[in-house]
């Protein structure tokens, strides 16, 4: 039976992480709005500590520790932003981080994980090689893994982000989040049915990397095969943890193109002047492909993040 | 004798305009902060209406005409964001904005202000034919010129930019802006100057539009003689108003090069998550080249605007 959080998880977490997260702010667009027929209001996970929601999830597994355990340090496999989330976290508490990188990941995220005193375990950049190696420094360190979304205390810590739009904004009809491993929605998902049980809760998805839209219509968790999308955040598969919370309080997963995101990205960029990555536009880009209805609606978007690389973009 | 507002006037164009105008977030990066060794506090017009300070100025002019006058509309030329702050303030007060935009303006600048609602009269694009035929559509409307920088109430209303950044963050050491024509540096030289008196104010302007340089250093107006920089809000002359401002009030200008430019807002963009337009910039530039000694200190920067073609990026 996998253990899986509630809303009082959630609560506990918004407490034991809002001295150290940003409480980041909600922000419309009025021609974004008149574009679309609809009221959106976009949570600026963007303009969260660095600089994406995962830091969020990252804080809670971190700072739930006992000392015992913390005194042993934290470890984890990702190239990505949960990376760099759980270095700085753990560099709060005062404690070791233990990160495995592909040896191929970009010198910046490198940069940005050894920046904030992670120590650093280079491997090839196979799954394989990565859970390898991880055992390994687990073995050696005692540290606790910390997954960046098939983790009870991770989920709950993203599930924060949507608390904190509800608390903000009162009520909604739809709140929408993007989907990849599925530890931002299964947590939105559970604030989400807790506070508004009416409201729909509706994820987006790169149609390069359909696995959850596959899985949540199959009602059979399937794997993401060779995929490909400019929105990076999204390229992993669904952890069974989150697929349980999602077969149980998602309403609906749609998918969306590789153009349209990149026109949502630059729709965001022009019209609200904050830099997003191509992950946090996937629900925007739904909305435009006229896949959500949200005509006259109250509609919330969890932008995820806003970390890309400035001198390769679309546009 | 020139008629120069004084820090009532700022007080008098805020009461007026604050029910229109954004009060504009103040941010602050941990990480820029560590680069350059003091404590910054962004300004973030950015996000202001029309996406600059410019409505600020705009809205007071608009909102301070007499019932008779205001009847009669208002009227400028500009390719810029003055006109769509002044096209937005003067639909929001139910009147006819005329504006003169040169023919070769940029296809999205023309659309921006049609689609306030101004009218547009097109002319050649040279100073004369702006100047000439500004003055045709104002004798036949009866209009009042709101000049972009040279006007008092322009003036007043840019001054509210740093009276909010003052209220919000107390104290300041330095307060920073760019300057073009001169109309948001006199205004927060007023303000600043008010308000905190020992505060120094320092205005940055790019090498190669040093008119506001050279003007301050040689205690005479001396004219743009063309101009050329990315920080294409910054090409314009001083005006008479705003230099003997500047004169009275300014503690130093100082200027930048290109190279900087584009650092400094490669450094905002991927820092601070947030889109600002190279004249925003200018600022954060002079600090990365040391041309400002701000060791320690805690500085103000006001970000004049967010509007800038996303499809010609200079990285």
């Amino acid at each position: 039976m996998l253990s899986i959080p509630v809303y009082a998880d959630i609560q506990q977490a918004h407490q034991l992480i809002q001295q150290y997260a940003h409480r980041t702010p909600v922000m419309s667009s009025i021609s974004i709005n008149k574009i679309v027929g609809a009221d959106l209001y976009f949570k600026c996970e963007n303009l969260q500590k660095v600089g994406a929601f995962k830091f969020r999830g990252a804080c809670n597994a971190v700072f739930s520790l006992s000392e015992e355990d913390a005194a042993k340090g934290v470890g984890t496999h990702s190239s990505g932003n949960h990376a760099a989330a759980l270095a700085l976290a753990a560099k709060m508490r005062g404690i070791a981080a233990h990160i495995v990188m592909p040896i191929n990941s970009p010198e910046i995220k490198k940069k940005a994980v050894a920046g904030y005193g992670a120590n650093i375990t280079f491997c090839q950049p196979t799954l394989q090689a990565r859970e390898g190696t991880l055992a390994q420094v687990i073995a050696e360190t005692g540290a606790t893994e910390v997954h960046p979304y098939n983790n009870f205390h991770v989920i709950a810590g993203q599930g924060t982000a949507a608390k904190e739009l509800i608390e903000d904004k009162g009520g909604f009809d739809v709140i929408m989040a993007p989907v990849g491993g599925g530890g931002l929605l299964s947590g939105t998902a559970i604030s989400t049915r807790h506070l508004l049980p009416n409201c729909l809760v509706i994820a987006a998805e790169p149609d390069g990397a359909d696995d959850a839209f596959r899985s949540f219509h199959s009602k059979k968790l399937v794997p993401s095969i060779q995929p490909k999308t400019i929105a990076d955040g999204l390229l992993t598969s669904l952890g069974d943890r989150n697929f349980a919370i999602i077969m149980d309080k998602v309403d609906d997963i749609v998918t969306v193109s590789e153009e349209s995101i990149v026109a949502a990205m630059r729709l965001i960029w022009e019209r609200m002047k904050i830099i997003i990555e191509p992950s946090s536009a996937v629900p925007l880009a739904a909305i435009l492909e006229k896949k959500v209805k949200v005509k006259g609606r109250k509609v919330g978007i969890i932008l995820s993040g806003g970390n890309l690389d400035l001198g390769s973009l679309p546009f």
